[in-house]
């Protein structure tokens, strides 16, 4: 299975917060806010910008904006 | 290996062209510019934003603004 760990971390910031295991869907539901689904069916809502995606290493991280 | 297809479509259109298979690594690089890696260390610039993202199914599709 080809899912990722979705991490966030704050603007500037290196510290990365697991927010979600084994993704498989990240829809855009507006501007900076993204819904994440697992293979489990868990979702959770997420705001932010992408920082990096490594999906060989199933990482995913956001980051918040600092506005 | 958990690498993913990345397709972009025509803001607002159905269509969905192929970019670049097998991509490990997605950057941003400026506003609304991602940086693509695949697993062979190819690289393509596109520019976009995220309309839908099913790792499962190896599948990322970005769009083309409409400005």
């Amino acid at each position: 299975m080809c899912e990722a760990n979705v991490y966030l971390a704050q603007d500037g910031r290196d510290e990365e917060v697991l927010v979600l295991e084994a993704v498989d869907q990240i829809l855009p539901e507006g501007p900076g806010s993204w819904r994440l689904t697992s293979i489990f069916g868990e979702q959770k809502m997420i705001n932010g910008q992408i920082r990096s995606m490594n999906l060989v290493d199933h990482r995913i991280v956001f980051e918040t904006s600092a506005d």
